[in-house]
């Protein structure tokens, strides 16, 4: 069993694709034509294609569900704000910082964040997780 | 263009299934065994395999992006309470309620909940939408 | 429950990627080098990969599957020419046009047409459709 | 190079799994909940989630397009009557007849049959198809 503690951080990457898209589209029933219809898509202010919102907070949910606090997390709940679009071919990176954990109760604050592959922000949030161990 | 009113409301239902549950995991990269692992998941207080919370929240993105308010919905943000485990199987629709819109900058506050096929619910939180028609 | 007239029409537009191809190939059995197989497909008239006709037919369904008449909807026939290829990246539009509703028996005739991004027919044909309320 | 005369026979089969319809409707966007929504299915009088009657077709396009003709085939058109539902489980078995074969100009005609497992016949047609050798 790992040990946790306030301020430790753990990252995941991962090129979004056309095939990630689909999928996520698939899953989820989104087919909005911003995710799917190049030629509309090209008329929006975004110019092309992006990727759905939720499907780049999936990159949190595999930070939290594979690393931070990983085998054990239950995930209680997450606020996200999305703050700029994820073309195809962006590489998002997902980090968690374990902001407050009581280990009592099993209950953890993590701060989350995307970056795409220029650094900038394209999500952020907070995410609230019980760990049993 | 549709004219949307505060009260108005939107559904979709999707049976969650094995290959939703794979297809998540790959997309997102959230390879925790509690939903991968069913001998693993079984010795857990859910009893086997249960869907990521964000695969749920991914049906909320579908009642927005395609029917409330659809083509044009820009996703600002999103709260997520998960409350109940979805299980391989379950049932779940996500509803949307138009809970304030201010139309002459575009803004939508939705209310959003899943319910399973019992009608429990499993998922409620708050959707922030910008609405460029 | 909405009220179908002859004369309605519906359209659902879609870029068709490199993913749709591998995975309409998965799910069909059409494993034909002009679809997967870029060095091939090169040297045919097409000059490079193609999409199956029948992902593009896939199209036809999801109109009359989700928009006209959408729910209710029994897929009775089809009749199908293909009549341009479809590269990858290309964006199809599928629309269909009621052409006669025999409310009393719940039968529709639907006149079906997809045209890629610069307007060009690629596939004709008709759809027959039970519609149960 | 393959030498065909009338009469000649060829089938591919396949198992029809919810994995199936989930990317089916990905690649098709029809998200027609008599695919997805096991609660409504369930009341329809299919009595259960059935695969698009399209994605069923895709196994005429793999006969054709990887054995009679097979490589070298172009699909010009299909006729398509939906007979019976394919549910998930059920393994569909398309098999395709060449009943007229004009070898100077390289067009085949050919009867098209789908049967499940139970040899019901669930899909019938006629395939015209372009065979450059």
């Amino acid at each position: 069993m790992t040990e946790f503690n306030e301020g430790d951080q753990a990252s995941f990457s991962k090129t979004i694709t056309e095939a990630d898209i689909l999928l996520y589209a698939a899953v989820s029933g989104d087919t909005n034509p911003v995710h799917l219809d190049a030629e509309y898509a090209r008329q929006t202010r975004f110019g092309g294609r992006i990727a759905h919102g939720m499907l780049t907070a999936g990159l949190v949910s595999a930070v939290i569900g594979t690393k931070l606090p990983g085998r054990g997390a239950i995930y209680a709940g997450q606020t996200l704000r999305f703050l700029a679009p994820v073309h195809i071919g962006d590489t998002v990176t997902a980090t968690a910082t374990l902001a407050a954990y009581d280990k009592a109760r099993g209950r953890m604050t993590l701060s989350t964040v995307c970056r795409n592959q220029r650094g900038e922000e394209v999500l952020t949030g907070e995410a609230h997780v019980v760990y049993r161990t």
